[in-house]
């Protein structure tokens, strides 16, 4: 790919547009508000002018609303070789697409794509050629999709550097339903429980109800038009998890029962849902989108100084230990915390044993 | 407090005595496996022989089944001055050792307690004595609790360096099933979802859904043992969310209707849940038990080779920036990872500069 056309330069937009930048492709870039744009050439993106012919592939990043027209206009004025969307529901484009009235022969120069790569911020400012780096990038082709489109759509993904994924559009709208919309608003549900509770209760907090929770702190707007474009499926998803609420509510009033048998049910009601639990949560790539390894966690005690963790880090390092992942957990009105490093089974030890010997306390 | 009885050696009877004798306290050990409390014994816990006479307190660390029987025999003996139990739920114990047709006298000289700090292994080996340190140590004392007593189980709590927190029981009861017994049946439900997932589905799973099933890993056998003590709160927990649930999937089904009133209203239902869950997620204590203060997110992209987060840390520390915590963001099927620092405000453009001075890739 030599040249691209990058239509919306917010946040996704912009960060594709650097990544193709930074490889040489000639970016044009284009926004309904031509200041974005203009921010966005200013940060080495691309350029703001028109093309003079056609690109090898333009790339539609305009929010969701707009996306489907934004398509057929560049399709219509024939603006590239190569068309595609980075929208993170992938059903409703192709549908209104056909709905505008596009010829197969059109369509088939159309991918839709969705980049699984978020943030906070928005905004050409906020954007970054290594935002998508490791991370999925989904593609829809359809039987219709022309080849070169799909490598073109490849050869976008590989200069970002994600991880292509290739997927029927319904079959991603229902994976993501699954992946994020279900759990964003089931994490919503158990921080509202939280939102009338008495302090005292409040207190009582540990990491778990924190990690539930986390996501619950998100934008409400970004995630209305994230849900409004994908009802269905996520209704589907949350009406299955009421079918587990429900059994699970009626085996803990079992529990309450003063009969032996009912009581017994009470126990194989929520043992059921726990090991389902468990069987579903092994799933959960670890790191390196892999199924988890196991991996041992060794806990060190740490007070709230600056440079603990540095010396934490630095000891292991030296010990030649590869540190896999951390978590410091901060004790409940204490400067006192404590740093959980997970690491190999086999370097557990060696681990323990350096820091010991460097006067660590080590939790056993 | 100069001698204590601890009557049951397991994780957390064998913990709390480790701390007493570490404070000069004579602890004798007892356990319905005498093998447990000689193992106790021989870690430095205590003697596992017989007191003389009767104990400053008796702290029962039995099974939740045996606490009453357990408490109700010690007092009946007459082994200590003061009594109290760890278990983790505190409205049955008391019942029970009313039903036992305990005396008044006798019930005055008991407190309810519950040191909130598990761990997943289990047994004497596994006991440390600064397990409870820095968390929350729940009491729940009665009118007629004697002064003496209550202030022997916080010589305890203090001798363990938690934090006491006074309850009421019942309250105790419901504030654990809001902030951890009804967060882990609901994570266990979403985890549920993915066990027969697809594979593609199960490879966008982020950091999101990692984070809310973490819990769900949990063994099955001692979480129906915790729920089976406290089944009335949980289930009236679950009730609530099962509500939010119902109303938020009528609300996805409305965003699909073609009527825009309808898609109004579902619009409305899917925030008012999204914003209730803002509101409950900010009262989640921070890492120093006060309401989470504004931090910001330096993010710095690594490798995945050994020592690359020492060098973090120690970059940060000589920038004598305090990381108030981590979070390594991987990517699937990558090596490279993301670490996501967490400082106060005013340290972030601090650190920002020290790390990009220092070679990193920081992304804004």
């Amino acid at each position: 790919m030599r040249t691209a056309l990058v239509i919306g330069t917010g946040l996704i937009g912009t960060s594709a547009a650097l990544a193709l930048a930074a490889r040489g492709v000639t970016v044009y870039l284009a926004d309904h508000d031509p200041e974005q744009a203009r921010t966005a050439a200013a940060l080495g993106a691309g350029t703001d002018t028109e093309p003079e012919g056609p690109v090898d592939l333009v790339i539609v990043a305009a929010p969701p609303a707009y996306v489907a027209t934004a398509l057929a206009d560049a399709m219509r004025r024939g603006l590239g070789r190569g068309y595609l969307d980075v929208a993170s529901v992938k059903g409703g484009p192709r549908r209104e697409l056909e709905a505008l009235g596009l010829e197969a022969s059109l369509l088939s120069k159309y991918i839709g794509t969705h980049p699984m790569s978020g943030r906070e911020k928005s905004g050409p400012l906020a954007a970054t050629g290594d935002l998508f780096e490791g991370r999925p990038w989904v593609l829809t082709p359809t039987r219709e999709t022309d080849t070169e489109v799909l490598n073109l759509a490849l050869e976008l993904v590989s200069h970002c550097r994600a991880v292509p994924v290739v997927m029927d559009a319904d079959a991603h709208d229902r994976a993501v339903a699954l992946v994020s919309h279900m759990p964003h608003l089931v994490s919503s549900m158990v921080a509202a429980r939280l939102e009338h509770a008495e302090e005292a209760a409040v207190r009582l907090c540990g990491q778990g109800i924190r990690d539930v929770t986390r996501i619950a702190a998100s934008d409400p707007r970004m995630w209305i038009d994230i849900l409004s474009a994908n009802p269905g499926p996520v209704a589907d998803l949350l009406s299955e998890v009421a079918t587990d609420l429900d059994e699970t509510v009626r085996a803990l009033r079992a529990l309450q029962s003063s009969d032996e048998a009912k009581r017994r049910e009470g126990t194989d009601g929520v043992e059921n849902v726990l090991r389902r639990g468990n069987a579903g949560q092994v799933r959960v790539p670890g790191k390196h989108g892999t199924a988890p390894q196991v991996y041992e966690i060794v806990a060190v005690l740490i007070d709230d100084q600056p440079g603990q963790l540095a010396r934490i880090f630095a000891d292991a390092g030296k010990a030649g230990v590869n540190i896999e992942d951390v978590r410091i957990e901060h004790a409940t009105g204490q400067q006192a915390g404590l740093v959980q490093l997970t690491v190999e089974p086999t370097a557990a030890t060696v681990l323990t044993a350096a820091l010991r010997e460097r006067g660590w306390a080590i939790r056993q």
